[in-house]
């Protein structure tokens, strides 16, 4: 068992570079989380839009009230949803997602998506996703410059340590950098080597912007919600040049995708309730790629995104 | 001789759909405007970094002076560029343009690239490109936001007809759209087989915005500027289904190009100096690609992006 290496980012803040993802836990939320805390995770990447806030929560005050972490070893990060891109809207809902959580400020806070959309109520439909309670898209006025400086504030206010950006692109990246007061410590997007996004992890980098890949497996995060795109996709724990280097190691391609991207110097928040697998997803850090080998893995890049609006929303083309 | 189709923009206006480029046309340019005209091109596109809008004026000038066109006939078209950001500038540089041609208004106006660099006086560096005076990308503060404020009030004084973005990307077009008085009425983007830009362009035409395509011939473009990545790059002009598809409408492989853009609806803005290929760049509409055939060159795309600015700067990863 190997340590769980940091990430310092531009506010001199440091955070695992492995952290355990909530998105599509929706059952035993609470044990799950629970159980990850025992296996050493420290890092839990959660959303309003997963709709799994307070369960997890209540697997952080289990852990914490039997002496197995102290709330300052963990580090809690959540995410703006959509629907409250509005500025007097960001501070209500970070309240009610850190009471849910049952803390009382997050370790990093991230814009979900460049996505400003019709306000829901979560009283009326939680979580709200991307439809208005009529079943629509609707979007709002409300300027991604709106909503960082409301999301900044966070940070002034303590309910927010680290503030971050999900699913930006270039453009906008650049844009939010000249107005922003805060700079972004982390950038989370998808990354897998279908969608190695080196252009843009350089750029990050370069900036002092941490990144965080998601759907770090590419195609097997997806497949779970029946999407044709990720089914009809190779799979990449069977693709040649990930078993070939799963036996040079003796490691799981699970653990050899974690690695291209650590290797990379990404954070990454695999999903897993298997014991097994969550010890394997977590200490991975104890063996080397080559060079070549990190590159071979990024050749085989598609630009193939799963996560695209548009493929299941027939709209919000942030991507294109 | 067939027509020249025009597109309607989403403010009334019309404007031909084949117009002609004026990248890169850095000798004899009023000859070779003069000669445009008579060989019946009415759409310009310019821009302060084409370095050649005072001569360009002059080609007008003539055309107009005998009579060959009258002012309203014309579609001009020029660009802001990048040391213009600050709202403060755009006028100014805007009038100084607008004099060089030796005109009252634009007929439209594009923000060139999402890029605010440090200003730079033209009388001391013109065209001044991406560096300062000693040589260095600087970027300045203007967001897009500022700029577009700026360009929109170009309209109210009369000095812009339409207004549009070049270079944009899909979140920061959808952030631009929240906070817009005047929706762009036109987005400039490269688009060839090579990097064909289904999504944007769909996602363009789905919010009103008429695309129009620059660099129709791909790398041919950028040969002449010696870039590796356009010399390394199969010719289209020699690309089997560009080829087989002039022998079978006896047109050039230049036309089966620019006639695979008008069909999807884009604009075309090609340059050429050469008296046949004038009239071949111009007249081509006269024919119909099947569906197929067009979706064929479609799927030749290989997201080649010729112009992207780390590419030649380093920095300015806009399209990340």
């Amino acid at each position: 068992m190997s340590e769980v290496p940091t990430i310092k980012l531009n506010n001199g803040r440091e955070i695992p570079q492995v952290g355990f993802g909530l998105w599509k836990v929706t059952e035993d939320t609470a044990n799950v989380v629970y159980e990850a805390i025992k296996a050493g995770y420290r890092l839990f990447d959660g959303a309003f839009d997963y709709g799994n806030e307070k369960e997890a929560g209540k697997g952080v005050k289990k852990a914490i009230d039997e002496g197995i972490v102290k709330r300052e070893d963990l580090v809690i990060v959540s995410k703006l949803w959509n629907t409250f891109h509005e500025k007097e809207r960001v501070e209500p809902i970070v309240r009610q997602q850190l009471e849910w959580w049952g803390i009382e400020y997050f370790d990093v806070f991230y814009i979900h998506f460049p996505v400003a959309l019709q306000y829901v109520d979560p009283k009326d439909s939680y979580p709200s996703g991307w439809n208005t309670l009529d079943g629509k898209v609707v979007e709002s006025k409300a300027s991604i410059q709106e909503t960082w400086q409301a999301v900044e504030h966070l940070v002034d206010i303590g309910l927010a340590k680290s503030i971050g950006i999900s699913n930006f692109q270039g453009s906008l990246i650049i844009d939010l950098l000249r107005y922003a007061r805060i700079r972004p410590a982390l950038l989370q997007v998808e990354i897998h080597p279908y969608l190695s996004q080196e252009e843009l992890v350089t750029f990050a980098q370069k900036e002092g912007i941490a990144v965080t890949g998601y759907s770090s497996f590419g195609p097997l995060s997806f497949v779970e919600l029946k999407w044709i795109k990720a089914i009809d996709c190779p799979k990449l724990f069977e693709h040649e040049v990930i078993t070939k280097l799963a036996s040079k190691y003796q490691k799981t391609p699970a653990q050899i995708l974690l690695r291209w991207a650590t290797s990379r110097g990404l954070a990454v928040i695999p999903k897993t309730t298997d014991p097994k697998r969550l010890a394997e997803n977590l200490y991975f850090n104890d063996f080397k790629l080559t060079g070549e080998e990190v590159s071979k893995i990024t050749g085989l890049n598609r630009n193939i995104r799963f996560n695209n609006p548009p493929d299941y929303l027939g709209t919000l083309h942030i991507f294109a």
